[in-house]
Parts: C-alpha cells; sequence; structure tokens
C-alpha cells in the first residue's frame, strides 16, 4: 500500500474526478445511468447493474442465489462479487496483474480512476504496460460498452496476454449455461428465470435470459466456464492463464463467465485496442442486433456523443461561481445530475414510494419542469377515494407494491403542496390546477380538489388532541411500533401537515378560494397549537406520542432524546416561536451536530425500545441509527434559509452534504465528491472509526432539496408568480460569488457582492430596482444584475 | 496437483471413507444432523448448516443477501462461501498453509478427509506439521464442536500460529455487529433479522439472532471484522496473519467474523489441541450455557458417545455379506442411516411434500415403525373434506406451505396405499386402520375410511376417458403446462392411481370388506385399460395427455420421447402385460440407460415445450433434465423385483445408486459413496464431461424405496400379516450372500446360497420348511435360515 501524495484530483472546470489509488477509498464509485438500466461500478472494478423489464433486474450476478431485494447501502464486496477485469500477462516473464486491480491486487506504478459524468475510466501502469479502460453505456439500450486499451510503455518488445473477464454469476436454479458462440463472436450465457406456478411462465416468458459478452476482435481463445476458468489457482492467479490458451469450455448448469484471451506481440510503444459489449439480451437475434448496432470504434464515437447529449439535458438551471471552487464543482456538475438521475428514471423502480416521486419530480423543475408536471398527474391518478395517496406510484403496467411500500405510511399526501410549491414558484403554471384527473375507481376531479382531498384527509387523521396518527410508520426510517395499535401520533407529522396547509392555502387564496384558504390555514393553527401543547420540551419538540400514551424523543430519554424532523419543520411550518427557535439550534448544534453532518437524531439507541420499533432495532452497529441521514439533514438546511439569519450555519451544513474538501475528509466518507449518499455514518463520538463512512447510495430524496437549498436559499433565486425574488444568503465569509440561473427561459447573470447597503439591492444596466425582484421576464432573454447583500 | 494412488478408502466394516485428494472430488462431502439442525461439509472445508426455529434459518452466511430457497443441488463454492478453516504459519520461515485446503489451497504432503456416521475428520500434513481436525454435533441442541490439534512433526521446534477462521458472513441489513466476548471468551456475532410489517417482529422475537464462536482456551489475539481479517491480502493470504497478532478488531454494521489466534512453541514431536463452539444463540446466557455443556474434553468426548448412541438408533434391519463389498458397506451403513435421516427429521422442512412425507417415513418401517404409524396419522389428520391429500403436511405451528408446495399436484393420495402398503408388512398391525382421526373441518373418522376418502378422490380425479387429471404437476419434476387449463392428464398418475387401488383393494379385503375390495380393484381396472387404450404407444407407454389433446412420450416426439415413471407403474399396477413389458424392457435398456442408472426420459430437451412448460424449461444444460432422476429409476427397480426373473436388471440398476466402485467411476460422480444423491447427471451422449455428476443433495424418497428393494427385492424378506416370506433374487453371478435380518423384534440369519433346488427353500435346524416363510415369529428369538435358490 502506497501513501499517495493526491488521492483525489478533479479536472479544471471539475466535470471528472481522478483517484489516484485504489485502496485508500476502496467503495469509492461511479455510475451511469439510462431509462433502461443503472451501473454503479467502483475504482476496483466490482459492479452493480440493473435493467427494466420492466422489474429491476441484473446480468452479472452474485455467485449463489441472491435474495430480490431493494438497493442497499454499503454494499459489501467480496472476491466472487460481480465486476469487470481484465488480466495481464507477460507471457515471457510470467508476471500477472489485473486491472483496474481486482482480482490479483498486485502493486502497480500508477493508478487512476477517473470518474466523468458519461463515463468512467482507468488508466494503470504496472510491469511497463498501460491498461485504460473506459465504460459507456447507450442512451437507449442495456449495454455497456468497454474499451480496454494497452500500451507498450516498457520501450522493449514484449509477449503479453490481455484477458478480459466479465463474471456473469449464478443465473439461475432452472437452467443455466455458456458457450462461446462463433456466429455473435461473443460467450453467450442462457438461463431460464425460475418460477413454480405455471401463471409465472408466461409473465416471464420474454425476459432478457440471456447475457453476452461480445467481442469486436475475435480472440485467441475463451473460457465459458467459472470453474474452469478459476481452477486451483483462485481469481487472483487463475488456473487457466497458467496454459497457452483458455480451455474453450462451456457451463452446463455450471456458474457462467466470460473470460476471453488475446496474445499479443507488442514492440516498445505499441497498443492495442479492444471493444466489448456486455449486457442481457432475449435471443441471439437480439445480440445480432445489439453488435451491429454498437460494437464499432465509429459507433462507439456516437454512441458516447449520443450519451453526452443525454447528460446535457439534465445539467440544472444553475451555475455558481465562489470561494469554494469544490462546491462550485459539485453544484455546477454532480448535483444536478443526480437531480436529472432522479427525475429521469425514478430510482429504476416501478413502484416508486410517493414521497420519493414526488420530491424526485420536485427537482426537475430546474431541469424539465414538463416532467414534474405530469408526474403530479400521474400521482394523483392514483389517489384514493378518501383522499389519501398510495404507499408507492405504480409506474408500469402489472407493478406491484413491494417491500416497505407495503407497509402504511400516513406522510404521503404532505408532499403533495410541499413539492408544488416548487412547481408553482418556478413555472408560475397554476393551470395545472385546473387539470381534471380521473382515478381508477371513476371520479374525475381537477388537481386543485385532489389536492383539497388530500389535505382534508391529513385534517381528518388526527386525534382527539389534533395530532396526526403514525400507524405503521411516517418518513425518515418510520417507527413501525408507536401507533401501530391505532393510537400513536407523530410530531413531525402533525408538522408536516401545518405546513404543507399553509402552503396549500397560499395556493387557494391565489386561486381566489378566500374560504378555503381561511379553513386550510386554521387547519395549520390547530395543528401547531397542538404541537406545541403536546410535544414542547422546554428545549426542543418531541418525535411523538405512542400508543400508550408515551412521549419520547425529550429530555428524560435517555437515547433517541432528540430528533432533527420536528424541529426543521417546527421552523418550516411556523409552530416554532422566535424564542424557541432561539433554544432549539444550539441544542441541535451540541446534541446533532457532527463533522460529517447533522444527525437524524441522538443518543443513538443500543437497544430495541418496544413502543417506537423499527428504527430502535437499527441499533448500535448499524449504519442508520442515528445516521447523518441527509433527507433530514437538508431540510433542516431549508428551514435555516426559510428562517433567514442562519447563512453561516446554513452553508457549513450544505458543505458537509459532499466529501471534502479535505483529503483526510474524503478517506474517511470513502466517496468521490460526485453525489451526495442517503447517508453518512453517526455514531461519531461512539464509534469514530466508522463515523462518516459514505452509504455509497446516490439514491435519495436529499438531493431535490439540496438544489433548492443552493438556488432558492443560498443564491436565493425564488420564483413567485409573476417574476423571480433575489435574497442571495451569503457565507459571512464570502464577499463575492457570480451565479448563472436559467428561469421561464431566460438566462440572468448575477454578480453578487458585498457592498454597503441595509438591504438586497439589485442593479440592471447601471439602475437600481425598487425592489429585489424582475417581473415581466421574457424567455430568451439574458439579464445581467449586480445584486448588493448587505456587509 | 499430485495423482493420488487411491484416493478413496473405506475402513474394514465401511462405517468411514476416507478421501485422500481435496481436488479430484472437490464438492465430496459429509452430512451430519440431529432433530434440531444439520451440516454438510466438503472436504475442502465449505459448509452448508441450517437451523430449525422453526424454520430453517442459518447461523454461517454467504456475504451478501442471499435469497431464502429449498435446498438446492449441485451448490457452488466459492472463495467467500461459509466453511471451517484453520490457518497455520510458521513464524520464522513465514510458510503459510490452511487446513482442511481452502483458502490458501497449497500443496500438501498429506492430505485425509474422513467421512464417519457420527463425525467428521481432517488429517493434513504440510511444512511438517500435522494438523486435525474433527466436528461432532450434540444430540438434542444446535451447535458444531470442533477439536483442531496440532502436531510437530517435523523433528525441531517450532515457532507457530494456529488461526482457525470461520466466516460468519452477511447476517442482516437490519442490523450487525461482531465483538471479542471476554466473559465469554468468544467472538460474538450480533443481528436482527429484517422485517418490513410491525406483525413480523413478534414473529422474529425470540430468533437465535446471534452467532458465537467459543474458545475453551483463550486465543492470543482475535479478529471479528471480515474486512480487517481479509486485508489487500486476500482469503488466500490474509494481511491479519502478516502482523504479530490479529488486529482486535470489531464489525459495526460490517461483515463479521470469527478469526481467533494462537501462538506457539511447539518441540518436535509436541502437540497442542483446541476446542471450539459454533453456532447461533439467542442472547449471551445461552452462549454462556452451551459453553459449560459443551465445551470441554469430557463434555466433547460425552457428547460424541451419546451422538454415536443417537445415531445407532437408526441403523437399520438388515446385514448383508455379499461378494460385493463396497455394497455391503452402504446397505449395512449408510443406507439406513440415510433413511434414518429423512424419517428422524423430514428433511428438516417444516411443511414437507406429503409424498416425500408419507415415503420418508416409510422407510421408517424398517427402524422404528412406531414414527411410521404417527405419520399417518398426522397425515390424514390434515386430509380435506373432499378425500384429497394438501401438497404439504404442516409440522410445526405457523408453518406455511411455501415454493413448490403452493403449486396444486394431483398425486399425493396415491402414497397413502403405497407407503401403508410396507407399514402392514412389516408391523401386520392393521389395527392402525381403526384409529379415529379428526381433521381441521371436524370431521372424525378412521384412517381406514379416510383411506377409502381418499381412493374415491383419486377416482373422481379422472376424466371422460378415466384418465388422471394433472393439474399443474405430478411427480418427479412435474410438467406444470401439461393440465393447467384443466383437462390435461397424466399417465403415471392413472397408473399410480391403479397401483394405490390394488393395494387398498387388497387391504380392504383382509378388514372384511369385500365389496369395497371389488370396488377398488374394478376402479383400478379402469385406469389400466383407459391407460391401454389411450397411451400405448407400441413399445411403451406415453407420459400423457395436453390440454389441447396432444399425446406426449410417444415415438414420434423427438425429444422426451419415452418417460421411465410409467412403465415402471405399468408393471407395478398391473397395466403391462407380459408381452408389453417384453418390449417395453429393452426400450428402457436401450433409451433410457447409461453407466451411471437409468435416465427419466430421453432424448432430453434442447428447448421449452409450451405444452409441457416446466420439465422442458429445464433443458439442456440443466441438471435435472433428462437426469439419472434416482427416485424414478428406484421404482423401476423397484418394478423389476415385484415383476420377477429381472434380478440381473434389477441388481446393476441397484449397484448404479451408489457411485464407485471404479476411481474413475466416484471421480466422475464426484461423490463419496455415503448416501444416494437426489440425481446424477444424465444426458452422457450429449454431454459426457459433466454425465454422471452428482447433485450432492442427499434428500430423496430414493432411499426408503431402494432400502426396500435390497430387503424385499435383493434379499426376498417381505412380512405379511402373519410371517415373513423369504425369495431372494440373486444376481446370477452370486452363489452366496449371508443376511441378518431384524423383523417384529426377533432376528433371522440367513445363509442363502445357490442349490440344486427348482424353487426357493428354507432349512431350519435341519428341516426343510413346507413353504419358504415363516409365521408365529415370537420376539427376542434368533433364527437361524438356511436357504437355497435355484441354480
Amino acid at each position: 500500500m502506497r501513501k499517495e501524495a493526491t488521492i483525489l484530483r478533479p479536472t479544471q472546470n471539475g466535470d471528472r474526478y481522478e483517484l489516484t489509488s485504489p485502496t485508500v477509498m476502496p467503495k469509492a464509485s461511479g455510475f451511469l445511468w439510462n431509462q433502461k438500466m443503472m451501473i454503479q461500478i467502483t475504482c476496483r472494478g466490482y459492479a452493480t447493474a440493473q435493467f427494466m423489464q420492466p422489474e429491476p433486474a441484473k446480468y452479472a450476478h452474485a455467485p449463489n442465489i441472491e435474495a430480490k431485494t431493494f438497493m442497499q447501502p454499503e454494499m459489501n464486496y467480496y472476491a466472487h462479487h460481480p465486476g469487470r477485469f481484465v488480466y495481464i500477462k507477460d507471457e515471457d516473464s510470467g508476471h500477472l496483474f489485473s486491472a483496474p486491480y481486482e482480482p490479483v491486487r498486485s502493486s502497480y506504478d500508477r493508478f487512476v480512476f477517473s470518474v466523468g459524468k458519461s463515463d468512467v475510466a482507468w488508466a494503470v501502469e504496472q510491469n511497463g504496460l498501460l491498461v485504460e479502460m473506459v465504460m459507456n453505456l447507450p442512451t437507449d439500450d442495456v449495454a455497456e460498452l468497454w474499451t480496454i486499451k494497452v500500451t507498450n510503455i516498457s520501450g522493449r518488445s514484449r509477449r503479453i496476454s490481455v484477458t478480459p473477464y466479465f463474471p456473469i454469476g449464478y443465473k439461475s436454479w432452472m437452467n443455466q449455461s455458456a458457450e462461446w458462440n462463433p456466429d455473435l463472436n461473443a460467450i453467450v450465457a442462457s438461463s431460464v428465470t425460475p418460477y413454480q406456478k405455471a401463471s409465472e411462465y408466461f409473465k416471464n416468458k420474454y425476459l432478457k435470459d440471456k447475457t453476452y459478452f461480445i467481442c469486436e476482435t475475435t480472440p485467441n481463445s475463451w473460457e465459458a466456464n467459472q470453474q474452469n476458468f478459476e481452477g486451483e489457482g483462485g481469481l487472483h492467479n487463475p488456473s487457466a492463464l497458467q496454459h497457452p490458451q483458455l480451455g474453450g469450455g462451456d457451463a452446463r448448469y455450471e456458474t457462467p463467465t466470460a473470460a476471453v484471451q488475446y496474445r499479443l506481440a507488442l514492440k516498445g510503444g505499441e497498443e492495442r485496442e479492444f471493444r466489448f459489449l456486455f449486457g442481457p439480451a432475449y435471443d441471439e437475434a437480439e445480440i445480432q442486433t445489439m453488435r451491429s448496432r454498437y460494437l464499432s470504434k465509429q459507433a462507439f464515437v456516437r454512441t458516447a456523443s449520443e450519451y453526452a447529449s443525454y447528460m446535457a439535458r439534465g445539467q440544472g438551471c444553475l451555475r455558481i461561481e465562489t470561494p469554494d471552487k469544490d462546491l462550485d464543482n459539485f453544484v455546477n456538475n454532480w448535483l444536478p445530475r443526480q437531480v436529472f438521475y432522479h427525475g429521469d428514471v425514478n430510482r429504476l423502480t416501478t413502484d416508486p414510494q410517493t414521497r420519493n416521486y414526488l420530491q424526485d419530480n420536485m427537482g426537475m423543475n430546474y431541469i424539465k419542469p414538463q416532467v414534474s408536471r405530469s408526474a403530479f398527474i400521474t400521482a394523483v391518478s392514483q389517489q384514493e377515494a378518501n383522499g389519501s395517496m398510495p404507499d408507492g406510484i405504480l409506474l408500469a403496467e402489472g407493478a406491484e407494491l413491494k417491500y416497505i411500500n407495503q407497509i402504511p405510511h400516513t406522510d404521503h399526501c404532505v408532499w403533495l403542496p410541499v413539492t408544488l410549491d416548487l412547481y408553482l414558484s418556478e413555472t408560475g403554471d397554476y393551470g395545472l390546477l385546473k387539470e381534471e384527473v380521473r382515478t381508477a375507481n371513476g371520479d374525475n376531479l381537477t388537481v386543485f380538489e385532489r389536492f383539497c382531498r388530500a389535505m382534508d384527509w391529513l385534517l381528518r387523521l388526527r386525534d382527539e388532541r389534533g395530532l396526526s396518527y403514525i400507524a405503521q410508520g411516517d418518513w425518515c426510517d418510520p417507527m413501525n411500533m408507536v401507533g401501530y395499535k391505532g393510537k400513536g401520533v407523530s410530531g413531525w407529522l402533525t408538522l408536516g401537515t401545518a405546513y404543507a396547509l399553509n402552503i396549500w392555502a397560499d395556493v387557494c387564496e391565489h386561486e381566489g378560494q378566500t374560504e378555503l384558504a381561511i379553513k386550510y390555514r386554521a387547519g395549520a393553527e390547530e395543528c401547531n397549537e397542538a404541537v406545541n401543547k403536546h410535544l414542547w420540551d422546554g428545549d426542543w419538540f418531541a418525535r411523538g406520542i405512542t400508543d400508550d400514551n408515551v412521549t419520547f424523543g425529550i429530555k428524560k430519554d435517555a437515547e433517541g432524546k432528540i430528533w432533527l424532523n420536528p424541529q426543521s419543520w417546527a421552523i418550516l411550518s411556523g409552530a416554532a416561536s422566535q424564542e424557541q427557535v432561539a433554544r432549539m439550534l444550539p441544542q441541535i448544534d451540541s446534541q446533532l451536530g457532527t463533522p460529517y453532518g447533522v444527525l437524524m437524531f441522538a443518543p443513538p439507541f443500543t437497544k430495541m425500545r418496544e413502543d417506537i420499533g423499527r428504527v430502535t432495532q437499527k441499533a448500535i452497529g448499524s449504519a442508520e441509527n442515528a445516521s447523518v441521514y441527509n433527507h433530514a439533514g437538508v431540510f433542516y438546511i431549508y428551514s435555516l434559509y426559510k428562517l433567514g439569519g442562519q447563512q453561516d450555519r446554513a452553508y457549513n451544513l450544505l458543505r458537509q452534504l459532499i466529501p471534502g474538501p479535505t483529503e483526510a475528509d474524503y478517506v474517511q466518507r470513502g466517496q468521490l465528491p460526485v453525489y451526495i449518499p442517503n447517508y453518512y455514518r453517526g455514531a461519531w463520538k461512539e464509534f469514530p472509526r466508522t463515523a462518516g463512512r459514505s452509504s455509497q447510495l446516490f439514491n435519495t430524496g436529499t438531493v431535490s432539496w439540496a438544489y433548492r437549498c443552493f438556488i432558492e436559499g443560498l443564491c436565493g433565486l425564488r420564483g413567485d408568480a409573476d417574476g423571480i425574488i433575489i435574497q442571495p444568503q451569503l457565507p459571512s465569509a464570502w464577499n463575492n460569488i457570480k451565479v448563472t440561473r436559467l428561469f421561464r427561459g431566460a438566462t440572468f447573470h448575477l454578480d453578487i457582492r458585498r457592498g454597503d447597503v441595509d438591504e438586497v439591492t439589485v442593479h440592471q444596466g447601471g439602475k437600481v430596482l425598487p425592489e429585489p425582484r424582475i417581473t415581466n421576464i421574457k424567455a430568451g432573454q439574458t439579464y445581467q444584475l449586480t445584486v448588493l447583500v448587505p456587509q
């Protein structure tokens, strides 16, 4: 293990990150996606890919029968984990290494793992040879496009073998096989998705049960049988590589693999480039089609360019230049990309949780507002007759609610106004509210009416104290035992209801529905009062009250004493008075603050608390317990911006959402700053070894809110019905930032700097505007603004 | 890799088998069980263990989230598969090896894998050190008892480290951790079985979610974190072993492991012995209890002796001495052990398939007939009101029908008389028929009445042609598309019905129910006639007719042309005339015979045939497709003995049920001759490389029938209501065998030899008996008989 001088370096404009060691952050990864697939690949070469048919499926598998499960955090890698590797052997000296790093793990001269927005690449030097690997995706198909280039940098002639090894893994207990197919120039693994019921056969009939590895250049030899390939040598030194050529074996109800070998004689400086396609297919005809479509140098170039255009369509509406270059890189390149991913493919599920679906699509307001608009229509078209929203939104025919979506949660309606708020402020399109939407039960109602029904449902589902029932969970790792008997209530949900009602009341008012506005404001007020009456604990708000009337999240609790969400949302809902806020914030700082962000709650649980349940099952030793749960954290940040006057606190917390900027922080978090993970490990006092560690999971409702915090909070650029308001909240250490903001088709260039002003002052074309607000915005126009903010 | 002179050797009396290479039969394994757990462990150290709580669970796991599934054949092993290993390092030279063989796989001086009936052991010599490992189980608890002894056989003083490494694997996505517990002298891994619904919490609450590895001798160091242990070195050369001691790490939402290290200075000839307990527990108190109960030298000795007694209780009712010593070993030691396993623990399921449950318990007639008796009561107590039997018999409170048991199969009633037949012939206990059994629906009927209802149901569930509906399957890898529309019929099931009815008619007659006997015989006759009319294909019987009236398993089929079961059962049911039998047998020989046993059908399918379904999904490349499916094969053997005059054919097929006796055969099958697997690979012409390969799965309905074939067929010792009939069917190459048979409490010593007789002649105390039959058998008495069979 060498100590690297620099382990992580961004490109000039921050649209790539390069990691120069495979060992200091072994799980560091990049990810690519299109509407049909997703792949996450680590610096060491381990990969997790899934594609939609329409349910998530895999074409490269573990060596055993894996459970079908939702995407797990902190994936564990092991020798036979699926990955993409190439063995390089000097056929004279016998020296063997592998790129990127696994499975041989030998000592390298140079290592670069390079994550771009539309590709993932490596450059590995060892034993006088340079191996460059690049992975691209097509825009509309399920396939990985791999380029593997080997250059002899030793200055002398070499005889080497180059052996790409793409394990396919255990495909099926019902049937699996693999062999070299000379017509396709490919290893083709076949299988039958297992089923028991005859009816499942018809469901499975057209699944892509084959995995192909197509070679542009015909290899000298190949091996389709995992066991043959490894032999007694094992993955770090495969027996097949001890022979003059691979054995040409097949797999017959044995574990398939794809290994092909090229034997090369390279003069000094000579290079050879190989291209491969790896992916799933229904039959050989489809494999042939994929080969024709993609497997050539020109096709690779064309595909990469198409894919880059696809990614460019998701580049967001904000560019910033601030004193914090790492933050600029993240906000300008990676955050909108992650927002786009969420809105573009809905986490590649067919039944996204309703709250996720709404928030993921909220982010799309900044990229493609028409997508957000459709999402509202889709969501409310699945509203129940009683006004409630289902636990998940079904996006494909035959999709079913799975996993946690089978558990009743009571918060989904809250997210309707909370996310609509951004749609309206970004587009001013109140016309959406007039759209009629028919549900399966036959009801035909406008979006406006549907939102009212949802609000009425939230108001109804409260107990005699005015507090919202929690049932088996609300949000942010639900506590499934608080209210499973039907009595327990959620402090957060009551506040969420109040916040939603207030937003909705504003909309009602805008729509001229004054009586409704009054009714919903009164409802919000009632909620806030109930929370203040029953859940204010002196310095912060409690989290809830159980079925058996035990209030929790309070001072006298030894564990789970203070929870973040009730505090943030008490600020958003207006429940917290200024005096209460003044008491809450220092408690949040001291009890929930960590070097890696703000904890969801503290102190962590060490054992099950039966009257709360699930979250306490994830007790010490579990990552999500008392973690820096970013989705909760970002709402705290959002609430601080809404509150105003908290720009330093807010900026510091925003900064903590992404790894870095110090090397120590990168290493501790173990993640490249190319996405925000759903959590960082908490328990930083109890378990400093693991604290801060990234979940490595890029699916998170955090990102649309983080983007919103930057745009609406830090840059202070929020739309209203007729224009855009300018209220930046720069951290006190900053004197100047430059911002480009796309808004309703216009481009705003803002030079924001501190000036001798008492309030935000906007200059346009040498003139001072009467208020920090631009109206009558013309699409296509560019606005040059100088914005002075108080010293 | 050395070529071993002898790779497999039995002990003198065949109650152990020793394999002297870990590579020629890498999956060769032994298995131990008690009523609460089962473990199968390979010669190389990979292990698969499960315990009942009451559903099958694991305490050592794969490195990823494994699917819960039924026991799979041909398990795939890979570097991180669960196993039990010990690393031995010479701390002066740095030489490292591991026992038994994985994970280091280094070259050994001597290797012995020794499978006994109540232990599994290894002796491995390498680098002047002898490592002996022994695994025992307790009789009534879930735990593995491990002895690891290291002897310095180098003749000089050595400094070594001994590092047992028992990976625990991925326990739970909800919570997992592990650490050294000094009070317990153990590594303890903790977890929470994941759940989503609050109700599941209560179901899971008392699961044994901890895994312990307790040391009798306190180690010098330990490591509870898998990643720390491996480091960059990997399992074949763990980084932790590069340091003076293990790192003492813990696992916090990381993969747990159990590795402990002893540093020893051993003089020449000196040895050290260590004992460990490995297993699951609910809490630390239970771990403490297990430690006190089992973890000492005396306790190990006591436990081994208790376990040996437990195994002895299952030693069966037959001992043979024949010219075929390997067969003797198998029949005297291993076959009754496997029969006992099936009857003792019902494959460690809570919902055994009804046909399996009845047949597994049938075998217990030869060991503990009272168990078989209770099984009938249990089975019929779950009979449906309409007379049908459920797809599985629930054995534990809260158990549910799982996997294939959720698919309706129509054959279960057949197995009632077919297995009762042996109960009655073994015990003469017709009293069972008078027992009253109440079902959940309130019906209170005698066993006799329940069997009548089952027979009536079988008679009813036939179409207008008199053929039995197949629905989604009958038996032996059901063809799920033949009759899913409700019309398709099964030739085999119609014959099975006839066979069952005939047996039942005999019982009715014995019970004086002549009219019923006539009715059921007429029913059988009708079935046989229907099969002859619709399914006789000229040289054999067809397998069935689909919903769309397509007959299959016939000459004009290119694949799946001939099926074994309809032929065997046409013999058993009486459907096949002598002339038909004379046509069938050569076809079976030529089309279905292989060096490894008789195929279930041929030729193998190469692709899906939609009107047949599932079995054809398991097309070429799948093992069960056209395999030597022993359960089908053993019925053919049984039918040959019933037919008579087929002793050579029958013996040769019986012999093929077990691997050997040649080394080539052992190697090709890859299994020790300590059990009959559920299949050997077929497709021997198409895929000779894999043909004959054992499924390595010891759960199979084959074994009770195989034992029955030896006892009732080859030795010809079948009971009737009043005694025992003696009709041996020796293969023509044998002149003499000696048999000891326990029957109704008496012991029969038979000296069976060829003599100048026309029919079987029995001599007792110098006298010739009037018929080859002993009646008035006295429990406790010993009978010495000389039996002459025709030349």
